[in-house]
């Protein structure tokens, strides 16, 4: 086998390792198989592509543009996901952990395509959150806004997830619109390398959306400046070390770390031998020591049981585990692979060394496979007797196919020591007793970026302790280095700057492309219902005719529906409710009513009424009262070539031009000029 | 006048001054009136403290309660206001300097306490966002959670705003459930140990919940955890110190900074001599120049107009700076006081003459009141006519009242002028036309954390360039900071740990506290309608008759209403829409019905349906559907004494439990066991 020769991508160039590159060994053989790195960058040359081509070419995309792109890629690395299966046996991968790794990451592009259509305008201004009113009558209001950074995102990822890691960043950088500078791990950057060549070859990005540098960064991160970020995944020293540069300090450069994380499992003490949850912690602790073969930043390294059920615990472990088998990735019968290298090995054994000062090792020998070229290594469990006096045990992260079992008193103890890690990416917690979820909630949450429940209600489509979804944030406080990805949209704001915009509603509708309540409307000669959504403007307005709602109407309304609320039959007892002057309109008669004023109701554009929001009444709308209609084009969203989402703000007032009632009305209309 | 001794509070005593401490002078006379620092504290003892003793006892309270005790709080200081306007005049300030720091400072913790109960539930968890799907069937769902955080807040505030700077992040904190740990700035302690002694002699606030150190930290920011967050108002400098500790940095402590910022306000190309908005940037730039004698973070440095205006500009300015009266802070007759010292003044001019290197003064004299006692000094204009060659003016923060006009060729220019300051808090943009609007919220927003529109629309209410509110978050990227505070809730959740909780949905409904679909209801014997707001429960469920839709319904109800859309009247053509598979009900029949259905019309503890979130129609209702409803309580925020709001999951379905419609239906409910 020839050595792959890892390229960067630099500067719209693909450029081959230097004379100083490093060798990567194959997980599975020892071979080298590989070299990258020592490859003639020019830092500075490529931020400059990326802050001068990408970030232009991403930022005049909107939303919907980058959310479509995404799709379309995730789609193009489907279709070639058999090569970056093939390629990563070597990494001592298997093809269940291919699954997490190459599938998790497509699949978390699929979901950033999904949320970024549909809950991210088709704009290039994210808004966040409603207008807030900063005055009386309602002509000087705020706004938050979030818009891309104008920099660059340089991502710095770690061995064990090749593409996912890759993916998981880059998605939502793209989405937010800005270029990104990816740098993975040595070890495994021949799997990321040819990602990265899918990606690229297939076209679907811009010039200057993303680079790729193998080997290090050199001195890229004292470049960076205010509109940059920097996200990381990898050991605690080295974010230490990068989170301390002088310049990025000095820049306050956004700088998001995912480090190590002593991630613990709680039993709960309702779950005992013969329940549902007591087989399904054994089986969710058996994956999480041999997926990756425990090289998983979310996996489990401490499993937290009740004092008198550890004895239990480890045997139905041991028992599952001795059941692993261990060997070749390719082979089908494998449910483990090896490690990533026998460095890594290597370290693996002395944490394990460490742990055992302080715990008894009840399963598994670490030099089992001494004499077989490769890094494997079997899965171990250990025992400590006395997780109060343990130290390390909370803070020494065997990054390998290893865990813990620790005793517990009570849940308070069980939260204590869960705690103990100093901040963590993930725990669980398998309970089916609600109290203990609350109890752990209170406890536990400000310590735990993500805390997963599971239990018999869930089991069957839980997706797994150890699997961050693109939905949910990922990261956690303190060791786990105060950092947060994903998380939906939340993942896509950390690449963007939140601004306060102040303005008259005026402006605030112009520059937030959604109609602001005050803002300048414009009628038009032709009801806006014979309007297609191309055609239709934001601040486009219909004011009705009258209707004056009847004694009659409201006692008919009721009767007709059945919704004979005394408020609506009974004047007296209506005026002893506190929010009635007397006998009201039903809420829902006022609307429908409305709705008799504004439609249009012959064959047109609007198709459909699919919803409406925030509906508030306002004023109570005794029998004579007139009402009339201001109905005005809030909001616009693209559903398909055929049709979109016209969002209306609708404002029902009374004879003195009071609002009776106020919502969103949402209509799909079809499309054309 | 006998000399001021600052006290600190520590631990649940008041703490004299030691023999090290700074003396600290009258802005007005320069004589010595206060002394503060080198008091013997424990740094750990207060730490302590604030963990064991504050933090328990607040999250033991709901946000509600928090919010109560901020309006209390705002209450009491609002009846001590005079006390803190008396003792704030030594500090320069004028009684109109003290609406910003004083009135600013309540004001702020009156919106923190409305925010607190209308936008944050009566709950120790806060939800962020809806839940997510997880899963097909949706038996495991994730749901975002915000917990106070477990440790401790620090503050360390700057001078020139020694009560709204407190409060500013106090108020935020408390109501995060978070102890905190104040340390002003010595120039203006003894401002803020008088504030500190209002709140704590208050008795509102438990014990723990405030600390207070007059003078320095010692090593307390070396005895930080991931639990704690050190929020800094101040230098760049000095920001760069504190936020490189070691010991932060170790553990991923949160650092929140606002400092320096070369605030911009830009004069639109619109907006020429004649117009209302040249008169109101002119009225905007004398404000920002002579309030607090410039002494604010968000003041205007650079003024940014057309080449063409800027000798208009600059002798619309001088004359208004002409007429300024510099003087005695006490006296009616005052626009501007004095800096807070002679050596900040001293400072100020120094940057002056730094200025000088670059630009001309054109108005102004640095040296005006050299013969005077006190830290007087007048207001400073300066023109610098090759703003593009400059340096100094775009990173030199001259903290006092001087700012700079500097010229423009055409917006983009003016554009990259505002952002050559490398990251603001705020820039102000005086225009009236949208586009200009546009084009600076494409190309500035991204470099600072609020634009300020301004224009003869909404300049009767605005609330000026210079003023964050707390509404608004108030930071700014880069020079500025990289940090964010105040922002309504957004504030609050700086001092809270985001978690993504995972379950089935019984245990999301039990740790939210609201209900999700799908989690175990509770059917009761007794209608739901006819219980009172705390004897219903979360999860509480009605299912009701079932009700036939005919045809003539349909038909009734369009000659009724008058909504005669031809997907309701005529069955050819509503097949010919991609929505329906021939005539359907009106989505306001299909409500209307349903609340027939669920509605007990009896007097009884349900007072009003105040509104509806999040309806969706979800199947098409052809006549004949018949249709149920399942309406389950979902959430409830207690409003009054008499009533609270009951927010209920209102799912219709038809014949073969399909979803019709789903919604949220809110109602006012009266209280009683």
């Amino acid at each position: 086998m020839t050595l792959m020769q890892v390229h960067s991508f630099a500067e719209g160039r693909w450029v081959p390792p230097g004379a100083e590159a490093r060798e990567i060994e194959s997980a599975v053989t020892g071979d080298i198989i590989a070299r990258a790195g020592g490859a003639a960058l020019d830092a500075q040359g490529m931020l400059d592509h990326a802050r001068r081509v990408g970030g232009p070419a991403l930022r005049a995309l909107t939303f919907h543009d980058r959310a479509r792109m995404l799709k379309a890629l995730a789609l193009h690395l489907t279709e070639h996901k058999q090569a970056l299966y093939d390629i990563s046996y070597a990494t001592g991968a298997t093809t269940r952990d291919h699954a997490f790794d190459i599938d998790g990451g497509i699949g978390t592009t699929f979901v950033y395509a999904s949320k970024g259509r549909r809950e991210m305008p088709d704009a290039r201004v994210y808004l966040d959150g409603a207008p807030e009113q900063l005055s009386r009558t309602g002509t000087f209001l705020g706004q938050h806004v979030c818009v891309p950074l104008q920099g660059v995102a340089v991502h710095i990822n770690a061995f064990n997830f090749p593409v996912w890691g890759m993916l998981e960043k880059l998605a939502p950088t793209l989405l937010a619109g800005v270029p990104a500078i990816v740098k993975p791990a040595t070890a495994t950057s021949y799997v990321t390398e040819l990602a990265v060549r899918l990606i690229l070859d297939s076209g679907i990005l811009p010039p200057g959306a993303l680079q790729f540098v193998a080997g290090g960064l050199g001195d890229m991160l004292d470049r960076l400046g205010p509109q940059d970020a920097v996200g990381f995944t990898g050991s605690a020293a080295t974010a230490l070390t990068l989170r301390s540069n002088p310049n990025l300090l000095a820049n306050a450069v956004r700088f998001v770390a995912e480090q190590d994380s002593l991630n613990a499992s709680i039993l709960g003490p309702d779950a005992a031998p013969g329940t549902p949850e007591f087989d399904l912690f054994v089986k969710e602790a058996v994956r999480e020591i041999t997926t990756k073969a425990g090289q998983k930043c979310t996996a489990t390294r401490r499993l937290i049981v009740p004092g008198a059920l550890a004895q239990a615990t480890i045997e139905a472990l041991s028992g599952q585990l001795a059941k692993t088998r261990v060997g070749e990735p390719q082979d089908e019968r494998t449910r483990m692979g090896a490690l990533v290298s026998r460095e890594q090995r290597q370290d693996v054994r002395a944490k394990i060394a460490t742990l055992e000062t302080e715990a008894e090792r009840v399963h598994g020998d670490p030099d089992a496979f001494a004499d077989r070229p490769g890094a494997f290594l079997p899965p171990i469990l250990l025992h400590c007797a006395d997780p109060d006096a343990a130290r390390r045990l909370h803070d020494t992260e065997a990054f390998g196919p290893v865990s813990t079992v620790l005793p517990y008193r009570d849940l308070d103890h069980a939260v204590a020591l869960a705690n103990r890690g100093e901040g963590s990416l993930v725990a669980s917690i398998i309970t089916h007793d609600p109290e203990v979820a609350m109890q752990a909630v209170a406890g536990m949450a400000a310590w735990h970026g993500r805390l997963y429940f599971n239990d018999r209600e869930s089991m069957s489509e839980s997706t797994g302790h150890g699997a961050p979804m693109p939905h949910m944030v990922h990261g956690g406080p303190g060791r786990a280095g105060g950092g947060e990805e994903l998380g939906g949209v939340r993942g896509v704001l950390h690449y963007m700057q939140r601004t306060a915009v102040q303005g008259s509603p005026t402006m605030l509708q112009a520059i937030g492309g959604r109609h602001v309540a005050g803002a300048a409307t414009r009628p038009g000669p032709v009801h806006p219902f014979r309007r297609t959504f191309d055609d239709l403007a934001i601040g486009d307005t219909l004011t009705t005719e009258e209707r004056v709602i009847r004694s009659e109407d409201i006692a008919h309304f009721a009767e007709f529906t059945g919704d004979t609320f005394y408020a609506h039959m009974d004047d007296a007892a209506a005026a002893r409710n506190p929010f009635f002057p007397g006998r009201v309109a039903h809420g829902y008669l006022i609307l429908s009513f409305a709705a008799g004023l504004f439609v249009a109701p012959e064959e047109g554009p609007v198709l459909a009424n699919t919803g409406l929001d925030d509906l508030r009444f306002l004023k109570p709308a005794p029998p004579g009262t007139a009402i009339r209609v201001h109905l005005t084009v809030k909001g616009k969203t693209p559903r398909t070539s055929d049709y979109g989402e016209i969002r209306w703000a609708v404002r029902v007032v009374d004879g003195a031009g009071e609002a009776v009632a106020e919502y969103d009305l949402l209509t799909m209309v079809a499309r054309g000029g």
